[in-house]
């Protein structure tokens, strides 16, 4: 799942243009699997605010699930490019955490990225220009006692709160030219028709694919039909209720790439889909 | 379910006296059936953010099942109350995204709501005196590229973050007299009783009916049994633990609507109970 | 379980030492066992925001199980020394709402806890120099009109926001000499180790004990088994990646108390911990 210099995603959707300008309040956005019922993200919130106050502090999400880089790191890609430039994005899925893995910050033209070196923030700047990755070394940027467990608030939050503050990235440790990344699936035209696969099911059970709007251009003047294996389970929309309710549909999602709804319902529940389901969308 | 002009429940309980004096950093809530899982709230947050960096952000509830507007419209009108004065409350509970329902902001004496115009915001807005609602037609307050799936994001969260910068709620498109209402059941006298139903099951399984305080002055003083049907569950009281753990009790909650609880356990499960129920105080 | 004057767990682990200078804005944060389901944690902010605009408010969790003292308590104790001086910690599970039950505010030498006196606050402030308690009566510093079964609202969260804006503990109500106190396990010394009880289960499946840090030196040297009963579930080691994918370890986690971890996995599921369970760690 993992290689260094693969290629990542396509780029993720429309982004927010009218916030592009540079904001006085630093943000910074959290992106984890620590889940909300325990204290962690509150944790890290504590210690960035307790080097930042002014920071304005952003939940992307807290509930990936734990381990999973790739709905992490498609969590991230999908929402980092609505916040303003100047953003320090914060990302912790770290089942390495304590041992040799690297960790990073990435300086885009856009914004900061926070993480682990595991693939975590690949997708999400896969979309950009790098500017810079350091490694995280410099422990004054750090909590002076370190935990080998729980990095999220004894060096990643406190590394965000820094560059939030304007310390410059090349202080936090040595240049270094790559980051790890994830290997994602892509799309591919067949005859009449686009083959891809589930990447992300949300939490109204709509099956998001790695088919972004491009590559159904020209396509989609045409009755097309969404298959999974020989099965056609519906036809190409514009949005959930231009069907009845308890039908399904296919549409071009809110992250630009086509997803299969269910009207009302959900689709991952109706179909039994998963992510890493091959699908296909054919005339 | 809707129903325009059809009246909505009556007032809500006791709000925030303290509160009601302007607020010099503007507040904007969000009331939404999003999940926490993805990233559909933290987006909404960047676009805000991106618009207004000094509002302060509350999460009312991103929690509401997918399309329940009864559920989220009670959670809204519960909670609105308690926000200083000029807070604006943005809601978005959508079935209906990219079809052609409308999309509205209200100006009430003290607040602006920003919902789709499905009946969601109509609980809430039922207590208080509108000053003027308004279509949001405006695209120069959306943002420049819209989804037909994310409102949320594309168009409510940039009004409300605009609202919340000042901008006249004029200016977002023409005025329309009335919004859509979602018809409320109504709490009636009956013989030596009130009868009413069940209209919100709490996270602690106390089931909240539409019978309000006022309906019960003067019965309180007799000892009242409630009965789903014919079967009296439990007796009045004034707080949880004024019966032994695990003995139901109903008592006026904290929404100034009665409820019955079990004290140390939950009452929807304990009876089976349902929003919708039938519920009845008799002596 | 509960007891006056009875001991607290040990001191918490290494806090934020880079966080202990005076911070400029407020911070609130709030433990509770609310959910996130309702608009419950939402209106409290909407009413501490009323008084104080300005506060940066900081959930630490919502998600304790009703009632749970000892893991809501365990929550704020692993958390609270990671904000900066002067934060004001706010933690509401409070099944004896309404009820004669006393409700304080305390002031130690680095924060200020709000909350009922049942015990929830009692382990965070059993590690830190209490400076005053006392009594919430001073009803000018509540709401105006009283629920009996939501002090959250209408008293915790303005006397924490009151608090927060500088108002001195002092004018809340008539001082008192000690608070109510959870009685802690403490884990002791057994022939060749140490036996303790699992204490907090996280949302990793992480089995957190009552076996600090210092407990175990000296004992670590030598190769330590992990034991529930006669069975030995794993040994000890630094960190989750240091032993295969589904392998059970056992580590000082970042509270600084022994855990039972599996790498990748649960270890409360793998083994079916539960909280209470007794441990033992022996050469």
């Amino acid at each position: 799942m993992k290689g260094r210099d693969a290629e990542s995603g396509r780029a993720l959707p429309h982004s927010n243009t009218l916030a592009r300008t540079a904001n006085l309040r630093p943000i910074i956005t959290l992106t984890t699997d620590f889940g909300l019922k325990d204290w962690f993200a509150g944790t890290m919130k504590g210690v960035i605010l307790g080097i930042n106050p002014q920071a304005a502090l952003v939940d992307i999400t807290h509930e990936i699930r734990p381990g999973e880089l790739r709905a992490g790191g498609f969590a991230l890609a999908a929402s980092c490019g609505f916040f303003p430039k100047g953003t320090v994005h914060l990302a912790v899925i770290d089942p390495g955490v304590g041992s040799q893995r690297r960790a990073i910050a990435v300086e885009t033209t856009d914004y900061f990225f926070v993480g682990p070196d595991n693939g975590l923030l690949s997708l999400a700047i896969g979309q950009r220009k790098i500017k810079a990755i350091h490694l995280l070394e410099n422990k004054e940027y750090f909590l002076q006692d370190l935990s080998r467990t729980f990095h999220g608030r004894d060096i990643f939050a406190p590394v965000a709160a820094h560059l939030s503050c304007g310390v410059g990235i090349g202080k936090l440790g040595p240049r270094v030219k790559d980051l790890m990344r994830i290997t994602w699936p892509r799309a591919r035209r067949i005859r009449n028709g686009v083959e891809g696969e589930v990447v992300y099911l949300d939490q109204f059970g709509n099956a998001i694919t790695n088919i972004d709007r491009d590559r159904i251009t020209g396509l989609a003047k045409q009755p097309l039909g969404i298959y999974f294996g020989a099965k056609c389970v519906c036809s190409f929309g514009a949005y959930y209720e231009s069907v009845a309710k308890g039908i399904p549909i296919a549409l071009i999602g809110s992250t630009g790439f086509v997803e299969i709804a269910v009207n009302g319902g959900s689709a991952a529940r109706e179909f039994g889909i998963r992510a890493g389901d091959a699908v296909r969308l054919q005339c």
